[in-house]
């Protein structure tokens, strides 16, 4: 399992990832799913993956060998797309391109072509933008009334994220709602797990303004934790006991 | 969609379940998916019910009505089962009757057998008990480490229960936590909404503490989640800022 979080705000751009993969139940591995296109100054993109590894990684490699855009012919990287919209249509045909060259296999080996990919930041001249795209290529864009988007083992974080973020967030809030989003996962799946990378990136910075990855053990990381589960304590504590009474009953 | 809980702490038993049932998107209604059996002094048994509401119904008929048992060939209600062990075995024949009467027909049109419930209850002379039983009739059986179940749209509201609930909870704060985890539900995944069923059951009573329905506006559970929202926005406010700085990149 996976699970990406990747959260919009008027400031800039946050970008979670865990590591932690499984080929069945009882092969666990650790793999880097958060990866990074950049050319400071010009462009800032960061790719998110959950799915089939293997479908994944051969998109990611696309990505940096290049893939014809079919209406010039050309060969494009991912470092040369004009917007991220295009940025967005490029990830798009790399998912497709390898479908085309392994999904036929895939399919009689009954793998499913299982693929989704969180692609946010931004390129000069451009606002940053934040996509999802699902295995048939396509994609939704995120917008200002759900500043995020979530991929994988999405269900157990997605409460924090809904009572909490708005687009003015701050950058530091949203990564700290990303790391509790992210915490609630794995808590409740052992399918996803440390470390955690994430990005962030500032509005137009056209650069990462962090990459860091979490390992076990990061003082912080555990402190929030802590922290977290001690509030959530202490919140239901406070909350009244509830006042119903058995009625009368015939 | 549906989401229901059960809680089984020390000092007895909490079911909770959502009412909204929908056929396709467009078609939304409102169900009882919370049933009791009770004989009081003698036995209090509650069944919450998830997935194909046709099926789940025409389980709650038969367990009214009676199904046979194979090894004695005499016709057994829940009103009758010894055991909430015998209880459970009970339910899982009377979703298996359904399956022989219309699972053939449910395959035909391309309707999947889908069917969770969870029975909970206690029965003189036996300790109370829950158990969450899948569409093959087949059961598990709640334990002490892990003192809930749930059926339906589950993962929204796991978080809080596997980090505030044990065995040694009261009941009132059970229900509480119970009724925060169906929020977390309701606010994430419009398929799960009010009114809201709850039963309680305090160990020995042998006859429900409360029998109660949550409806729209209800101000003991609009404040609850007023102030749930209130403690998580404080919490997360409460945590510093991520210390992490951009470290010196080539």
């Amino acid at each position: 399992m996976t699970y990406c979080a990747g959260i919009l705000v008027r400031d800039g751009l946050v970008m979670i990832a865990d590591t932690r993969t499984n080929a069945g139940l009882d092969n666990i591995s650790t793999f880097r799913k958060l990866h990074l296109f950049e050319c400071p100054g010009e462009r800032s993109i960061a790719l998110a993956t959950a799915g089939n590894l293997s479908i994944s990684q051969s998109v990611i490699s696309f990505l940096h060998e290049g893939v014809e855009n079919p209406e010039t012919g050309e060969v494009e990287t991912l470092l040369q797309a004009p917007t991220m919209f295009r940025a967005a249509q490029l990830v798009g045909r790399a998912v497709h391109k390898v479908r085309v060259v392994n999904g036929k296999s895939l399919d009689e080996a009954g793998v499913k072509f299982d693929v989704s990919i969180l692609v946010g930041g931004q390129i000069k001249g451009g606002a940053p933008r934040l996509f999802m795209l699902y295995a048939a290529g396509n994609f939704i864009e995120c917008g200002v009334e759900t500043p995020y988007l979530q991929i994988g083992e999405h269900k157990y974080g997605k409460p924090i994220l809904d009572r909490a973020i708005t687009f003015d967030t701050s950058l530091d809030d949203a990564l700290k709602l990303g790391l509790i989003s992210m915490d609630s996962t794995m808590r409740s799946n052992l399918g996803v797990g440390l470390p955690i990378d994430i990005v962030t990136m500032r509005r137009d910075a056209l650069a990462p303004e962090l990459v860091h990855r979490i390992e076990a053990g990061e003082p912080y990381f555990h402190d929030l934790r802590e922290r977290w589960s001690a509030a959530l304590r202490a919140a239901h504590i406070a909350i009244p006991k509830p006042p119903y009474r058995p009625a009368p009953r015939s």
